[in-house]
């Protein structure tokens, strides 16, 4: 492919992952492309709390379901940086479509970690090769177009780990019988297959969990009622309720402990790409920020014909506003930068604390960038459906996704004093 | 009326006044028993976006459109403790009714204050007769069942008062023609009469600010498209659009600078009474709390067994609530008490100055309890529905109300440092 | 003693204590009569971080070491409301008399709850006798002019409780001989008499906790060294180590049980006063907030001419240091009518816990206000000895008196969890 | 020079000057080899409130007063990268001797400056020759072993601009007569050389600012009184009074507009190396977060044996703690990012801009931390004199330093508002 002669401006994503590779740039290109579709359907999916049907097709028409896929699984070869980059600059059009994106390209990393896992010979003998085979089915899926919805979270709630699981597979013949409630997974409904964490039957431990890949209209797969989201409406995020779905067993992967495994090849925040959520709400804020001023900017005061933003409390808001914004993206970056350099700067417990508290304090001063922008603007912009009111809403939800801000924080302390960290995953026996 | 011989519990309102009286209890309970029908109908409401048609019935039946109405007129003699209970406890259920209720009840100033002005002696000779008359007229009709919102804000904004006037009445045969766009005004399309503020055509400062009594349906009324406002949806607050409307002239207060005369006998915040409105606010925030305390100390971790509210990120949410929660209180009773004290305990610059943090500081405090509350309770709260999501929306429309914190705390550091004050009303000659 | 014809001015305790009576303002003008000696003294007892030999007789001299013992045990029949104006106006003039004198006056709690305990049937038989006759000695000492200090604290720290007690107490021929260190004590040094808390050896838990009137000079009483406080430098509270001090049987509370007993009688905040320390932090909060706002208006730019309190930097700390300070003065005045109001607005593990949360939010506005004070006045204001660097420093101790407010809101989320309270006093045995 | 074959550890600059190439690396062995002899003096420097007189030949010998000078000059050979690190390194050891030590090296800049702005062709024809040999004279006394401190603040205070010049040079045979009074300059006494900003009499704007090299000794020269600051209180930063002091006019920089045109070539903060100042204030964050948290894992609670750090409050500071210190640590490596990087990331305006808010929130974090560990270390670590108390009042002198974070976001709003920026230096005729 040859690159265009002329290139008007830098693809949005720049703003945030700086000094672009060629490639990253081409595969920005791909992103910048699909924005226009994005943003004038965002709105309308909002207000009807319904991802947008044509945005699937749109997504793999442009190549975008195997952006983090290696080529040589047929996919466009891309990074972290990419994927922040990616969900940036759709989060500045569609927080929810972004965050939805994010989710299939999570899956991935259930292909990468397990091959960089065999790699490091943290799996021996027989259990190569169905390992190997299922990562390679994932990334080969998502190359080819499929979208890959990732479903781990349930509602039951544990003090020791950050998600806890209670679905459960049961061998059958041939395969496995899953039942359980994911209570959370973007795309319920459009991703053509649910990536799902499930724990064995028998057993008690992480070192049971496994992976199923579970076909949107699989018998026993029944989409749970769409709830009235406060934010990121267009995100599907209601999750599956499966009873006694059947899994064949090379759609699985149940090979004891490889899900623990696996998770110890990632270099950094969970399993290696949490920041690219936060960087669908940063590009969401920073699309509010340029909102807002402009609009301040452009109105005047009837009396004195100055700008708005010129009165004192508008220049301690924009000030604050200001502050806030950039303290997300010095954060992020950072993040982005311990998670990609090579090599690593930091061992892999500083770069995981430090996300812990990097997690929180970008979706507060992004929330807080759309708070600033609220009052700025004044109850002619507080409507539920203009951009200011619904990027409130879309970042309100950035302040519960995963863990807030007091959790990381405290999480971060007990790490630094007592050496002791909080769990990922719990299997959670009835 | 003889008193119960049993109070099963105290009323809602007696938790942010306290010490009432036993006449305070009485009108007190008049509110306690409309709660069950506001709070019934809230979430619909909200939903809805509109203000309960029956609402009006209710309340009137109930006697309480004349709650703040001197005895003499026909109401029930309550004072500013009494409106601000109700406004309390209206806010725990339904706090946009509670919103549509205190802007009734503001009417009444434009009664009370031209009267109390003229006591003071600031009209003289024929002014006292047209001024008495319409003061008395307010007062009645409130008194006898009619719904009075107040129409003052308008869309152009002054960068020296809190208020710019643009609607314009000019003289006609027995009366005036009003022009004008009122962009917000509570009980828009439900409200029997709305007390439009205007200046008189020709005038160039706010001694040309005039009352007009306007029918609801009065030819040339037209209400404004309802909008979809973040919070607060339920107070059909989107104002009229007023083109030669004419109103006769004895429905009408344009004695010259009667306005700013009748201004000055306020105590405190605006027109004296404003921190009835935050009570709206702080009724809601209470009850989000609440809310939120019951179901994180009833939910349970599936682990440990302990409740959610054990945790130490839960603990530390709680403690923060529960402070900014208390802080609302605080301010909001030292500013009833230097609105009502007897003696009055500080002058009254000070009681205004007060007035300028303590709004800011009460709305953002109930802010942060809902969104302590928010992030407590997690994704499974955060619906657009819930008690939570609602009473976030709500409540954020208390940051833009009037003023945001922000420029409160600058104007008390100007009348500190300077001596010098915003004003609250400016007239803006086209 | 007959009023003063003329009052020239209000005395500086009634900007904290509303609407004081008669008699209060008596009390209070004792107070006022010494602020100019304390306030010339202050500056050289910082530096010298020396209490001033000569407030003893001065402070006796004015009838105020008696100021809180009731009028039939000889003293000036004050109550909290008396004392809380007297740390409040001390402290404006010289924070470490306000504490020292504070402490003093702490001590009249093990005369006054003892007696409301005995009033209250908690001691019976036998124990009446010994607890009353400690009780009047100890108030009766105070009015006729001992300075008695008030020695509880040391360096251990128990997770469970606010203060541990390891001083202990061993029978001896005719009373008790004392052992251990006491590492805070106002007036070390100084006072006449420590009010020393102990154990009993033999016992494990608070009932065995115990009462010692210590005189200055006994033998094993020596001084700890001087430590070198960051602030409060002349309150001289280095405590004192106890080697063998002989204390007759009649000069300690020894009953069993005595002091938990005596504890409950207590009102709300600890044993029931320790808002009146934080009286005296803000006290010197006003002070310097005065001094700052009086040199920014009177210095000016070069330039412009105008005062540097107009710049937009100053007004945005202006405005911000009087809502700080407005929420100090809100939060003591309330707990004060808690602990004052008759019969109690609220019930005592309210109070109790509406003052975990208020020392903490108390003293954290004072420091701030310190802090913009400090940042507004610039450079040359940022010196170790003038008005602003010495109230920052002196203001710095308040937020580690006792506990930090991170820890009194979590206190009280504990409370409000799992009704569950931390133990005022431990007993700590070897 | 051949690299050492074992090097136990990183140097302490690392921590914030990431990546250093071999050069940087030893450049920074030559800092680290002098920190210990800084540490052990620190205490005793801040107690007496002066600058350790041996520092000055420790430094010198160990080649540091050349470390940004270019190699051609006989310097060194460092940068801004370098000046950070060394600057932080000692902050960690003894900040006043750090902070001294920048504007040592910050006198460079009046070298190096000038260079590149004739190398711009921002002088012409005349102007060249004696700008460029003023240059050379400051950079080549730099690297032979001159002390230079650099004297511009004055008393005086202007809206418009952040640093107001009141000193005058008046014309005499063969030079220049200074008077005026430079209220701040650290070395004072100490320093070989005081670079002296003063403006040309009879001029009125920027252009008429001009560069004098007064000797420590000069006739006319006085030291002020050393003033008792709150903290850096080893830095000897009370100034001089000059009173017709004579300069020899090749000891001067007074080509008209040479200064002005030397501040274009800056490219961010102020003369392009403020950041600097802010590392040292880091590195005496860093060596206070690291004191705090040693204390605190290290004793432990007398009832349960655990560790002081374990109790919630002490983790929810530590928390809070490690927050605000990892915030200081992203802003100033993105200042340090967009002043050194080739090509520029960000425009120069947008660099300046970033510094403004930058300078605020690195001195608030590091406040923050000092005043963490000061809560969580209590009363005992609360001395003038340790490490606790000590960091605390340095810090404190930070919030003051150039500006507050107040100023600084306000700044940043202007800018983005309406493109109008805060002057640097204004000329103030009497």
């Amino acid at each position: 492919m040859t690159q265009p002669t002329t290139r008007p401006t830098t693809p949005t994503g720049a703003r945030l992952v700086e000094s672009m590779t060629a490639a990253e740039l081409e595969r920005a290109e791909r992103v910048e492309a699909v924005l226009p579709s994005l943003r004038e359907a965002a709105a309308a999916a909002d207000a009807a709390g319904e991802f947008p049907a044509g945005h699937v097709a749109l997504l793999r028409d442009a190549g975008l379901l195997g952006l983090v896929v290696p080529t040589e699984y047929g996919g466009l070869g891309g990074g972290l940086r990419d994927l922040a980059a990616a969900t940036y600059a759709m989060g500045s059009a569609c927080p929810s479509t972004a965050l939805s994106y994010f989710f299939h390209n999570t899956s991935a990393s259930r292909g990468l970690l397990p091959l960089e896992a065999v790699e490091a010979g943290l799996f021996s003998g027989d259990e190569v090769k169905p390992v190997r085979a299922f990562a390679e089915k994932v990334l080969g899926r998502m190359a080819s177009g499929t979208w890959m919805a990732n479903f781990a979270s349930e509602e039951v709630k544990s003090s020791s780990a950050n998600i806890a699981i209670a679905t459960t597979a049961t061998p059958a013949e041939g395969g496995w019988l899953l039942n359980g409630v994911k209570s959370f997974g973007c795309a319920t409904g459009v991703a053509d297959t649910y990536l799902v964490t499930a724990r064995l039957d028998g057993t008690s431990n992480a070192d049971g969990l496994a992976l199923f890949l579970v076909p949107r209209d699989a018998p026993g797969v029944v989409p749970r009622d769409p709830w009235n989201g406060l934010g990121m409406r267009a995100s599907n995020n209601h999750g599956v309720t499966l009873t006694d779905v059947f899994i064949p067993a090379d759609e699985a992967l149940t090979v004891p402990g490889a899900f623990v495994r696996m998770l110890q090849m990632s270099r950094g925040s969970f399993v290696g790409n949490q920041l690219a959520i936060a960087a669908c709400y940063l590009g969401a804020t920073q699309n509010v920020y340029d909102f807002a001023l402009d609009r301040l900017t452009r109105k005047t005061f009837a009396d004195s014909g100055r700008p708005i933003a010129s009165s004192p409390m508008h220049q301690v808001i924009i000030g604050d506003m200001t502050e806030r914004l950039e303290t997300a993206y010095l954060w992020i970056r950072r993040q982005l930068e311990l998670e990609t350099s090579e090599p690593p700067l930091r061992p892999k417990p500083e770069v995981y604390r430090q996300w812990r508290i990097a997690k929180g304090d970008i979706t507060e001063a992004c929330f807080q960038v759309a708070l600033g922008a609220f009052k700025a603007c004044g109850t002619s912009a507080a409507t539920m459906d203009g951009v200011i009111g619904r990027t409130l809403r879309d970042l309100a939800m950035g302040l519960v996704m995963t863990f807030p801000a007091e959790r990381g924080r405290l999480e971060a302390a007990q790490v630094l004093t007592e050496s002791k960290e909080n769990e990922l995953f719990a299997s959670v026996p009835k």
